[in-house]
């Protein structure tokens, strides 16, 4: 808990809850006839709705990105390394906008939201969405703020491939597009992964078949074992060793299956925790939307063709030691962007982080960010406003 | 199901099983006062004993490493591609000796076993056996055959740790020693992924404790994930991109939950056929032992220390795309024998298959093996006598 709000902290915020009742088109062929998102934002819109910036959440994220609820709040928003006044996405210019995505389990309409058809959970009943499909319900999302164009659309991981959508289904109403740590489809490798963390939870006999609100228990066990694998995947072998090596508990072998060597007690924290504090069902959803992204299918499978069209200017980060999407795979982002004639920044930034590193405060990082981010500002007319009144 | 067995078959073959009466005294402090190995030799023990190989299994090998059981076999051994007359490991010059390891599931005093002391399966109650152990039941099998010394010793993975280890602990006994796509000791990344194959299985509801063979079920779930997981770590992201790529079974996106990518249903259908076909305590057990590994750490971790007592020439082999014992770790144990001023041979092959390279037919790779075979067999005194006599 902080003794004292941090004075480069965003403070005190509040989510809000937006209702949106024209019905949602959604790329499986069906229909949402009304929805919730819940929001947080920092800093203030000006008049024009020019200084926007909208950050996108990857698979276990949320709208809380900075600040803090209340004063007993142990930790800050997920990226609170990143957005506050002075910080690399800076409040006192920008008005930054978090959402939970649909199907989320954070207070946006999801499995674990009452359906108003049914007065019940939807449960597995909640339709598959897709990366399209949360962009289309951010542009409502922007309508309802009366944001025409972001100064920036901007993620990392599952949050980097929206921002991505976004230029191509909407090229006239973002300036700059930020996409960190992702990549423009899952490879064979990524989507493994997903099916045994799907597998572990799906059948788990305390799943029930999606329905275990009713039975008021959850999949714990599935939940635990996919947030352990994804946590190895979102480490680096090297950040591991930094971080773990060979380090023992007791400090020698106990020739049981209790925890013996600090690695495994650590996943096994970090699994239990998750697997009470997430929704089963949103995480099967968000790892179907990872496996389903793939933005050139719907040009012949051409990357630069799906590009032509976009209008926003590019920087694409990745990060050396990052296996889940490697820098290789950020590449091809950019190799497309640039042969789609596209003004591209790329920077790979060396870290042993693996794929966590995008949401630390590693000094490279935010340096290369924060000096982009000057580009940002520079198109935003409310700074060169500001800028020629000073 | 072979029509014909193959001319450079060892052709049908039977496992033997062999008794052993002196206790054995296990790492754990434990004693197996009685046990089975089961065992499958292929060629002709020469009258001095001194033509034989051992080759050590992975973690879900066994003694059958090459030939048939029965004319309806669908496949022959795990390792026929290397082993049988005129292949590299050739059946013609060598003796070669295969063997389930204690705690295995295929017929050796393992948890599927019956414990004479108690009538039932030993099951949790097996003790963990670590690869000093295995190395000790080993040298009694060597003993059985009257083998003072091998002409080489011969793993891959978790065998090839065995290899060495025998190097450090019966230095005399082996005159090559050839340690394919091993590492001197796993790192927190392998450690990582065994633990979540661990908590796959114990936290299965139908492990029971260990004790489902009294329950007449298996955690089939369980070893399931494990086999899943696995099999991704053996396999390289390269490997599966060419082998799968975002193949789509029905051409389509399903928008639910059944397999959607071909992907998803080969590791689906690899991992249910594992699930009934091997003990889910053995599987423990042998992630154990594979943790437990680090023949530096009685010699205050200094692999060189360790190694100077070894009497072998060495033999390594790498795989550039093997990611869970990449090339850097077999250079651990190359680097170590050269600071040791051991006779060491490293060759790292080219190939995008991954881990699972060891076992595959590569050219390149048998080529190298061969070409190494050679000075075994110019170091093994019958080969020169024939040679003499011829």
């Amino acid at each position: 808990m902080p003794d004292v709000i941090p004075e480069d902290s965003v403070g005190l915020v509040q989510p809000q809850t937006i209702h949106f009742d024209e019905p949602l088109q959604l790329s499986c062929g069906r229909t949402l006839n009304q929805y919730d998102l819940v929001v947080e934002t920092y800093g203030s819109l000006n008049a024009d709705a020019s200084n926007a910036i909208l950050i996108c959440h990857a698979l276990s994220g949320n709208h809380h990105i900075a600040g803090y609820h209340n004063m007993e709040d142990a930790k800050p928003g997920w990226w609170d390394s990143a957005v506050g006044p002075g910080k690399v996405i800076d409040t006192n210019h920008f008005f930054v906008i978090g959402l939970n995505n649909l199907g989320g389990c954070h207070g946006s309409t999801g499995p674990n939201q009452i359906s108003p058809e049914t007065g019940q959970p939807y449960g597995p009943d909640f339709p598959i969405v897709t990366v399209d499909d949360w962009v289309e319900s951010q542009a409502r999302l922007a309508d309802h703020f009366g944001i025409q164009q972001f100064a920036a659309i901007i993620g990392g991981s599952l949050g980097g491939m929206q921002a991505l959508q976004w230029s191509i289904n909407y090229p006239e109403r973002l300036r700059h597009c930020m996409v960190i740590a992702a990549a423009p489809r899952l490879s064979a490798q990524n989507i493994a992964f997903n099916e045994v963390a799907r597998q572990a939870i799906t059948q788990d006999t305390q799943f029930h078949n999606g329905h275990y609100y009713a039975q008021d228990t959850v999949p714990r066990v599935g939940l635990m074992l996919a947030r352990m694998l994804g946590h190895i995947t979102y480490l680096s072998d090297d950040g591991m060793r930094n971080k773990f090596g060979r380090e023992m508990r007791s400090g020698k072998l106990n020739f049981d299956f209790t925890p013996q060597f600090e690695v495994e007690s650590y996943l096994r924290y970090q699994g239990e925790r998750f697997s009470t504090a997430f929704d089963a069902n949103t995480y099967l959803l968000m790892t179907k939307a990872l496996d389903y992204f793939d933005p050139a299918s719907r040009y012949n499978h051409d990357l630069v063709a799906a590009l032509k069209k976009a209008q926003a200017k590019f920087m694409v980060i990745s990060f050396t030691s990052d296996w889940r999407f490697a820098p290789e795979r950020s590449r091809e982002i950019v190799d497309a962007l640039v042969a789609a004639d596209k003004p591209v920044s790329y920077a790979e930034i060396d870290a042993h982080q693996g794929h966590d590193a995008f949401l630390l405060p590693i000094p490279r990082y935010l340096d290369v960010f924060a000096a982009y981010m000057e580009r940002v500002k520079a198109d935003t007319p409310i700074h060169n406003t500001l800028a020629e009144e000073g």
